[in-house]
């Protein structure tokens, strides 16, 4: 074979350096998740595709990786699908598996099919990858983690409070600041009641999710566009334009659409929410944000997203609550709400803001010069009471000239290397060498190992 | 949709429970290889089918799980490939990309992509997740996870000794007391040449690799249909049979083999490893055992099996030297050695050891009870000060009754719950109590923390 090897595009190969990175976010977020009492599960890679179908949106269909079926598939294709050549009855007919597209979906499956198994409320967190045959672009990838956790079977808003006490938490020990934003879909279907568009509620939302991007101009465009009323424009630019703190804002709101059902209904949950946040100093500004939507059509209550103070980037973190998601696999009216990372753009976050310093990376500390004979000998039982007492420790494997020991030393960025020659056997003694400093001084294993 | 949901056959959800056990083999593994200086790499699920085509023999590449192509595939299949209903040809016309079946096929390609990037002699780990379309069964999966190490660019036996280290430090943090067998390969090939059946190496490996589980007489068997000479055989036999410590089983095959140049160079290495061995008191046994063998032809030096001493299960780890893994990929002649962990079958071992204790495991170990209102807000910030401590603590999210909360702690495996009302919350005290033992104190936050 001569051709270069490679890999499929829009996936990727992680190398140490890049790992050690992505491992401490996740890390970070595992461990944070772990203190609020979420337990982790996983599910399979490959799922069934009648799990998976229909629940994305056509366009999501079209995204999912199939798995061909195993031996000889075609023998099960009748004649008038192969005759067809239609690419998507014959994909039907040779694939019953695909690749997980996100982790709710599969999520609701693992909580209908083992209701019977868990503990409700049942609080869980996984960080898994997850494929979309999306076009691959920079920052956009083929195989991509997310990193989720959910409350289900619980209405309670302190379910609320504490997914917003985690993102506090993971962007302060990951030292982002950030803007944790917050909003409840019941206060936009108030402001869709009050303008007489209630049936436009999903358009609404869509237009106003663009704010960020658009600005108030163009939201206005195109409300006008979709034929919402002058009027009812009007009220919705006041709206999206308040300022002040989150108590002035959320008087505003209820002034406006108290007397909408839901609307009043809304009010009272960010009322609820904002009094629990009150007990609790958050690292991080928390801020009620009408223009805040969210896309997705099964958000019912409150909505979150948190983006990064000092680097422009999109959503670092979103969510929200859902009244229904296990209904899809025939499990009616369990209520839950969740949050996921995305730790592809934290990562790069941090690289921008130069968060990451490999020398302090759990990798590598000190580094044994090989001379062979009698002296590796030596240098082979000091390395092992190194290992037994935790420090990250290698000896050179062959006993090779010691320029290209050090410049492996270098290279790997190792910040100690010990050197034992005769001198050093003789004496029962150590030479370490400050890789940074570029000092050595000569210590005993004791001291070495404290020293390390 | 009315069906309970499923999952693909092979295929397996983890609940949190399982997953504990899971990840503490991983995270031990993962530990040890850190400390030798193994850094973590990882490779993408979806490999090209030309990377892994052809390199696991022809019932390997019928175990591959391919991915259709996305689009509209079929246009792009020849009618004449249509026309012979051939799923074999049809497939390769259909499907580009497969799920990875091993990580060493992955890894040779990595190392061959990324050669410019990476520092030699190259150490890394891997702990992913693998497909194999096999007929699923008791304890095998079509996804199951492997814990490789590999030390690539390096002929030194220095690297033999480590992944005995590794094997050996591994199973004493597990509390799994294993036996650990070495062999090397050469010394199979000067035992072939000596009994002249030198181009028959491989048939005679795989007849001697299923010594353990057909005997000396099955074995014995198999080598006469095979055609080995009568002589051959009592030689084989002899060597198969030998006793006694590593130095004398080494001294007898010397005496036997001395002669071949392959089996000189073998001796060599054993003695060698030997050697290193010496300077390590292992803590489980490590013997050299004539009849390890191991199927894969790509070994070409040492090769080494682990099993449990208490619990019959086949090998828990194994691996050994290869000559030339990145040749398939166009870069000859690098020698590597390599183990693998086999992480699903450790479990079991340790399932049937008892050795998991799920109340010590790093899940929730205090749940305070909700009892609404101003009581809810003073349990909240004693909750948050607790979990800065980094205890992992929860609220029940609503306040209801007292049994349903307290059955809920029961059934999660909970130890601790904090009982705070009105009156604790007068006293600025908290109720704790023990649900193991069933006892119950008023302690004051700093005590509570301390107790926790």
């Amino acid at each position: 074979m001569s051709t270069k090897p490679s890999i499929p595009k829009g996936t990727r190969d992680f190398l140490p350096d890049e790992l050690v990175k992505r491992d401490h976010v996740f890390n970070t977020i595992a461990s944070v998740y772990g203190r609020f009492g979420f337990q982790k599960i996983e599910t399979p890679t490959i799922e069934n595709l009648n799990t998976l179908l229909g629940k994305y949106g056509d366009e999501g269909d079209k995204l999912l990786f199939r798995i061909l079926n195993s031996g000889d598939f075609l023998s099960k294709v009748p004649q008038d699908v192969i005759d067809t050549k239609n690419s998507s009855l014959f994909s039907a007919a040779i694939a019953e598996k695909g690749l997980r597209y996100d982790l709710t979906v599969p999520f609701a499956r693992f909580v209908v099919q083992h209701r019977n198994e868990l503990i409700f409320p049942f609080r869980r967190y996984q960080i898994q990858p997850v494929w979309r045959a999306d076009k691959p672009q920079k920052g956009r990838y083929r195989e991509f983690f997310q990193c989720d956790a959910d409350i289900i079977g619980s209405d309670s808003l302190l379910n609320e409070l504490e997914l917003i006490q985690i993102m506090d938490h993971v962007f302060s020990a990951l030292g982002v600041p950030v803007t944790i934003r917050f909003n409840n879909r019941k206060i936009l279907a108030g402001i869709a009641d009050i303008i007489g568009a209630g049936k436009q509620f999903t358009a609404l939302t869509v237009i106003i999710d663009k704010m960020d991007k658009i600005g108030i101009t163009g939201v206005i465009d195109e409300l006008k566009i979709s034929g919402f009323s002058d009027e009812g424009i009007e009220t919705v630019k006041a709206i999206l334009l308040i300022e002040g703190d989150n108590a002035e804002k959320v008087d505003f709101l209820a002034g406006m659409i108290q007397n909408t059902n839901t609307g009043a209904k809304g009010i009272e949950e960010v009322k609820q929410l904002l009094k629990y946040l009150e007990s609790f100093k958050a690292k991080n500004k928390v801020i009620l944000d009408a223009t805040l939507a969210r896309g997705l059509n099964y958000y019912t209550g409150a909505i979150f997203e948190v983006t990064a103070n000092d680097v422009k980037m999109g959503s670092l973190c979103g969510g929200g609550r859902y009244d229904d998601l296990t209904g899809i696999f025939g499990w009616e009216g369990v209520s839950g709400v969740g949050i996921s990372f995305g730790a592809d753009r934290i990562v790069d976050v941090m690289e921008q803001m130069q968060c990451f310093d490999l020398r302090n990376a759990n990798t590598t500390r000190v580094l044994f010069v090989n001379f062979g004979g009698d002296e590796e000998q030596y240098a082979l039982k000091a390395l092992m009471q190194i290992r037994y007492a935790g420090i990250v420790a290698e000896i050179y494997p062959d006993p090779v000239k010691m320029k290209k020991q050090m410049s492996y030393a270098n290279e790997r960025k190792i910040p100690f290397v010990v050197i034992a020659g005769s001198k050093e056997r003789e004496n029962s003694v150590f030479t370490l060498k400050d890789m940074v400093k570029g000092t050595q001084e000569e210590i005993s294993l004791e001291e070495l190992i404290s020293k390390l």
